[in-house]
């Protein structure tokens, strides 16, 4: 890895979501110099989830890099609000309109702080490390207990005013269709999400092998195994997922979508439909091209991409893998 | 309007349709200071359609502000390819894969010529001149016999790789739905377009008073007198428009849709179900405070729209609002 004193600029990552806070001092090749890690307190005040970010970020400064470090990147659950420095995670209920810029700052001996949703950083680890890596033009996403995700466009990360661009799983597919938690009707998250996927095989008579949990991982090992109820749910998450892809060709002119998550772990039962299903919705001459790629990054993503997202809105160091080779 | 002798830089601006080339030379206030038109050969092969452009040109090139014309904007019917320079308008058969920017290129003394899809060149106009003037982040749509846009974002025109970007007509915000002209299901303009609100209303029993044709305006006219299948038809344009401006809003941040075209022209009969419809599909607290705005400027907007792309993309001048004043 890299040697003591001899680090160029650092950036402090925070990767904040409704299970854990992490924290790394990240460099300008992408590489994690030192981690920190605490549970996010379940259910617990404002002030508690504040504690333990607070505890990540000494854990840091304690460190001997910490000098070099000239600027903190946070990435999270959102929505979050950029131009206010808030954050009001769905999944952490202590938190809302919680000054967590301003907060971060007063610890961070008055670094420049950025913050963005965790769609937006993952989006930029993917871009910088990962497999949306040369491509100017590219929606990351994450198929998991939701559907989250953020935009390249241009070369550049697309954070939006707020920085929630690239909220793919609530754009509604299916106008007609299911009400989901946001209030929408036919969210691309209500039909592709892991539970969302358990939730219509279950509906449908399926039942988990070995009476195990209704899990979409379950619904997976029933699929290979030719369920075709079980197969029937994948096909139809991979629908939903393939015309949320086209509407977003279509929008922005992107050249790739990147999925990463827990659902994407059932890789061809998820990708290969998905890719028929994007002939049938991507249908203009320059959507028509658009590619389906798994992503590469796994769990650091949202600490690498965290600070990728501030190196690039402070231009702190020069991301681009063309340039750094 | 502008004397004679005293023009700053100009642009050569063309607006290129199934029915009609335009052209004129606009300044940098957006001011057309000589028109010339030419009806698009109908059926003609590429080459007659390329003699009607090339007469448009020359009458630009007779006048004398000639000399101040520093560039040459397109805005063409799609799909264009910005990239190669080629056409591809799907009313003018002829033209597959034409070769228009060099074409023009050539008969325009080597002056840059700027090529964007008549949807981006909609939204320049607007942005710099009309309804989202001041506004940094706007979709721009055209409701007429089909549904374009284009997209401003972060204060920029968003062209694309291709000059394509914004084509909101063709997301699916039914995937289960009618099949579209284009291959895909349930596209915005399958719903929302003028033929297909008169399509829908003829299917479910409405006739044009009088015996008209069964236009979009014909149905408007039944729906203000009240009739009821009339008023449905309209108002599943308003929920297909509001879907796709909400999903817009969710993935890129934007703060106002702006709509022209004829099935504007309803009014309040299309932006009252619109606006409430959006309440229904833009529910995360960024994208709930999207504002729905009717476009300001008429048959114009694709020549200063063609202007304004091209001196954005080469920087001939500054279009900002705030700046110009």
């Amino acid at each position: 890895m890299h040697p003591h004193g001899a680090t160029g600029p650092l950036v402090a990552a925070l990767d904040i979501g409704g299970t854990k806070i992490a924290g790394a001092l990240v460099d300008a090749q992408g590489r994690l110099l030192l981690r920190a890690l605490r549970p996010t307190p379940p259910g617990g005040d404002g002030e508690s989830v504040m504690a333990a970010v607070s505890e990540v970020l000494g854990e840091l400064r304690a460190a001997p890099e910490w000098p070099s470090a000239v600027a903190v990147g946070i990435g999270s659950a959102g929505p979050v609000d950029a131009g206010r420095g808030t954050v009001s995670p769905v999944n952490v209920p202590g938190w809302r309109d919680f000054p967590l810029v301003p907060r971060v700052r007063a610890s961070a001996e008055g670094l420049p702080v950025v913050l963005t949703g965790d769609g937006v950083a993952m989006t930029a680890a993917e871009h910088w490390q990962g497999a949306a890596r040369g491509y100017d033009n590219a929606l990351c996403m994450v198929v998991s207990t939701g559907v989250g995700g953020g935009l390249v466009l241009g070369g550049s990360l697309l954070s939006g005013p707020t920085g929630n661009a690239g909220h793919i799983g609530h754009i509604s597919v299916d106008l007609d269709g299911d009400r989901c938690p946001c209030g929408s009707r036919g969210c691309v998250e209500r039909i592709a999400s892991g539970p969302n996927i358990a939730r219509r095989a279950v509906e449908a008579g399926w039942r988990p092998a070995g009476g195990g949990a209704a899990t979409a991982a379950a619904v997976a090992e029933s699929a290979r195994a030719g369920d075709p109820v079980a197969v029937a749910s994948f096909d139809r998450a991979a629908q939903a997922l393939a015309a949320g892809i086209a509407a977003t060709a279509t929008l922005v002119e992107i050249q790739v979508a990147v999925i990463g998550g827990g659902v994407s772990a059932a890789g061809p039962l998820l990708f290969d439909p998905l890719r028929e299903h994007l002939k049938r919705y991507a249908t203009l001459s320059f959507a028509a091209g658009v590619e389906v790629l798994p992503a590469r990054l796994g769990t650091d993503a949202g600490l690498v991409g965290a600070a990728a997202a501030a190196a690039e809105a402070l231009e702190l160091f020069t991301l681009s893998p063309r340039l750094t080779a």
